[in-house]
């Protein structure tokens, strides 16, 4: 396996760097199966209810995000764009099932990189690609770090405790 | 080869189909040259004396168009989404290279179809896929079908030029 990282734009992109003690083939799993998704994708006690996932280039992506209190915060569509199995996983909210444009607040396009580390876990990497600096910056202040590092958090003890 | 013809919704959808009298692989060809694009993409006497082409899901592409006079009117970028060589290519003008989302006016992503009739010419279907019914309308009212089906005998000619 050759693997190049997605290089960035540190002026229009995000990055989460991670090692995780669970291996590519689970984080790929979780990041692919609804029944998964809902139990770790919104950081506790924000919840995932609904999650529907058509995995393929083009195919469409759905959450549905509650608050605390279980009212419904966001119901949210995407599209997946690349599907390398195990390895790397790429879709955008800028689009929707079958690639229909859609507008949306901030748009913006996921790539996740999951390298084997040769010894059972893996290095994690989640990259947001905006269309602008102010999208950038403005996923940055709504917490991109502290959100997405909890969800792994959250990821992981899901894989840990479903083995 | 087993081809399914991708379904579209009128409502949001526009379609060109027609048949050509050259083969599906000088279709394809004359879509990925940039030489090849500079000579048929725009309905003459408008231009396209610019063209970038990185042919890969996930690569860009950027198109310069003039007007009569030779004043620019357009420098357009979309991304490459899904390519089939011979067969299909789709595009989309919501994002930019490596699927960066980007703003623009009326958003669209562009699938386009060669399948072989059997005897040396091909089949050629065009869908402009919309995020809502009011870019569908403005597209059409902008003179998709005109427009669109210009550009295909203007590529064909040019096909049958080089021939």
């Amino acid at each position: 396996m050759t693997f190049t990282p997605h290089p960035i734009d540190p002026s229009l992109d995000l990055e989460l760097v991670r090692h995780v003690p669970v291996p590519p083939e689970a984080v790929f799993a979780a990041w692919t199966d609804p029944e998964s998704i809902k139990q770790w994708f919104a950081p506790r006690p924000y919840s995932v209810p609904e999650c529907e996932i058509d995995l393929r280039p083009g195919g469409g992506f759905r959450t549905v995000m509650c608050d605390p209190d279980g009212e419904q915060m966001a119901d949210s569509t995407g599209c997946y764009l690349d599907i390398v199995p195990n390895e790397r996983l790429v879709w955008t909210s800028a689009l929707t099932t079958d690639y229909r444009p859609q507008e949306g607040f901030m748009p913006f396009t996921a790539i996740l990189e999951f390298q084997p580390d040769g010894s059972g876990g893996c290095n994690y990497r989640a990259i947001a690609i905006h269309q602008d600096q102010a999208g950038r910056d403005q996923h940055e202040e709504m917490g991109f770090h502290e959100g997405w590092g909890t969800v792994v958090d959250q990821m992981v003890e899901h894989i840990q405790s479903a083995a």
